[in-house]
């Protein structure tokens, strides 16, 4: 068993408690010491012996490695994570306001105090951009960033694509929880920006860019873009050209067959172009209290003094089952889809659905099936009694079948 | 300047040449000692005082640290890389058929040897999914890996949604070098099973599974998954069933708004499914010489002894310059088009296509443009001249526009 890692969480809320609750779950060798907070007393699932206000304690306490700033905000985590730093502890955080305006400042003073400063839940949570840039795409002319970075906005425009007015859209992403109550933040395009300030540091140096929201944007844009053949989306873009570079974070019409066109909900995307990997584009969550725990949990296993790599499980295989596409070929006569339909009943396996067309051919018609959730050994027993049948030609034709959300 | 990193390739095909051919390019630290070929006077770009036929020679050069193997196949590969590992030399390949059959063994070999073995362009070329799944979803539990592992048998399938028959789809493929003259390995799902086989045993512990190509899938079958609301994909599949695996390539009818189901042509694609992370999509290129050369490298540059990471550029920003949607609501009298057009005109801004409709609102219409590339500076100055026309309500909404491709 290695040493346990010794960390101080700054900040209990959302995000906090959801990476306190992971790795209390989870047996990372993570030891949390205390839990900074500004009111003891709220009522929280913390056992109130880690909880203090005395930053300076934690500072203090030698065996406490890294420091987890989870406050967001400018202030006081500007000042603790400078603390921190010139403590010589690590610091992992997940604030990108803080970044966007400070981020050259700290890194610079974590390297001159010889720790580390890891961030890749500042930027979409759980989508590790910030790693695969820096270590995947190492050998790579970066040529261009561009992302989906903003759920809130993502959400909003995605059911203003289905018909709804932007207050409707932002009403209802207020009610499931993606958009503030005071949303500007997010619309105005702000929050993406910070996001691609702190992409573009790392890869391109420091930038600035225009920024335009999503507020003005009506109905008839979307329809009028539709027509013209475009999705519109609210891209954070740094695009190469030459030595030069142009950012910008600004209500985008996107070429409905290009990828980004298909992100839709409060989903996030970031499409990277490199000189060797042509375009990858990386999806998933972009916020929410679990995906930025996963982001910050595997920055501090990602720490060179204690890095830890998952471990494989030792899974049994089991049986393949799902639902099923089952195709044959059979004669155009009475008593063919009785005929199947009597073996299916009697192997137990459930009929979704069954297609059976006009079309023939040679006197000869498909027959289609669309089967419930059952083991793969037993429909292709069902097969073999089923190509069996006099009236049917050739061996049925068995895919996999996804079920639908 | 840290000291070279001495390697030497053993093969020298279309990859090995990539992977030859950007090393030299960049300036990344790392020195080509030797090419091992099979063929010493075969014509090549590399340099012929570094090609050898002698492997014996490049073991026993204690300079060198890493070999990169990009032979391909079981022999002499598999003999060659437990030489490698014998002799303490870090191994990076790209040898899926090979970590499929033997990568366990392989690993022991190299954890007993005290070195490392890597093989991130194993699995999807630089799609960085054996990074990923390692290092940034280490704090998850991993409930599903799916992905479409094959670029030819999704180009084929792809082009059979368009219409194509198999045979022509596949014959397109080939043109293109897409697909193999003898494409069976391919289309069996054999080559995607093999991937599948390396990410499940780096999760989940060795698997075997069920396999199924795309061979007997007919144009009618694509036209029903089609009505049924699905589109057929070849997918390699491990989901998690509490303590079991269900593993299995096989060509699955993927609801139509599923993200998998927009992957088209020959792109790849891998969702992972985590407690934390909830689902993540990773899409790119998982084929040819310069994307696979982009996951050696990373390999090697993310190698214990000699880690490097990406250095961000210094690049000055330039204004943004783009394709554009403006907007106006003006009112319904002649002259109106004729008015504003004159403005762009003389801006040197050119429209790119308009579209007025015979809606109205208090006899206000709107008015769109698609204008040419041109600077922001340029569009917003003509706005601002729209703007102040006694028939144009309120200040035009601009957006960008993605040229489509």
């Amino acid at each position: 068993m290695t040493k346990q890692l010794q960390i101080a969480l700054f900040g209990c809320g959302n995000v906090g408690q959801g990476v306190f609750d992971s790795i209390q779950k989870k047996q990372l060798g993570i030891n949390i010491v205390n839990v900074l907070v500004k009111d003891i007393h709220k009522k929280r699932t913390v056992p109130s012996n880690l909880l203090t206000t005395n930053a300076e304690q934690i500072f203090n306490n030698k065996d406490i490695e890294v420091i987890v700033e989870l406050m967001g905000g400018i202030e006081p985590a500007y000042t603790y994570i400078k603390l921190a730093l010139k403590n010589k502890k690590n610091v992992v955080t997940a604030n990108k306001a803080l970044l966007a305006l400070h981020g050259e400042e700290l890194q610079a003073l974590a390297e001159q105090q010889g720790v580390q400063l890891k961030f890749e839940a500042s930027v979409a949570a759980s989508i590790p951009i910030i790693k695969v840039l820096q270590e995947s795409f190492v050998a790579n002319q970066i040529e261009e960033i561009t992302g989906i970075l903003n759920g809130t906005s993502n959400y909003i425009l995605t059911k203003m694509h289905l018909g709804l007015s932007y207050n409707l859209a932002l009403k209802q992403a207020q009610k499931l929880g993606f958009a503030e109550a005071n949303p500007s933040l997010d619309v105005s395009g702000n929050d993406a920006s910070q996001k691609l300030a702190i992409l573009c540091h790392l890869v391109f140096g420091k930038s600035s860019g225009i920024t335009e929201g999503i507020e003005k944007i009506d109905i008839p844009d979307i329809q009028y873009a539709l027509e013209f053949g475009y999705i519109i989306k609210l891209l954070a873009s740094a695009k190469r050209e030459k030595d030069k570079l142009m950012v910008s974070t600004f209500p985008t019409l996107v070429p409905k067959e290009h990828i980004l066109a298909k992100v839709d909900n409060e989903m996030n995307a970031i499409m990277v172009k490199g000189d060797l990997i042509g375009e990858q584009v990386f999806y998933g969550r972009g916020a929410g209290s679990l995906p930025t725990a996963s982001a910050v949990i595997s920055d501090i296993l990602d720490l060179e003094s204690h890095r830890i790599r998952l471990k494989p499980n030792s899974l049994k295989e089991k049986e393949v089952h799902s639902r099923w596409y089952v195709r044959t070929i059979v004669n155009d006569k009475p008593g063919v889809l009785a005929g199947i339909a009597k073996i299916f009943a009697e192997k137990g396996i459930s009929i979704l659905s069954v297609n059976q067309r006009e079309d023939r051919f040679d006197g000869k018609v498909y027959l289609i099936f669309l089967l419930h959730e059952i083991d793969i050994t037993t429909v292709e027993k069902a097969l073999q009694e089923v190509e069996n049948l006099d009236f049917v030609h050739e061996k049925p034709l068995l895919l996999k079948v996804e079920q639908k959300t």
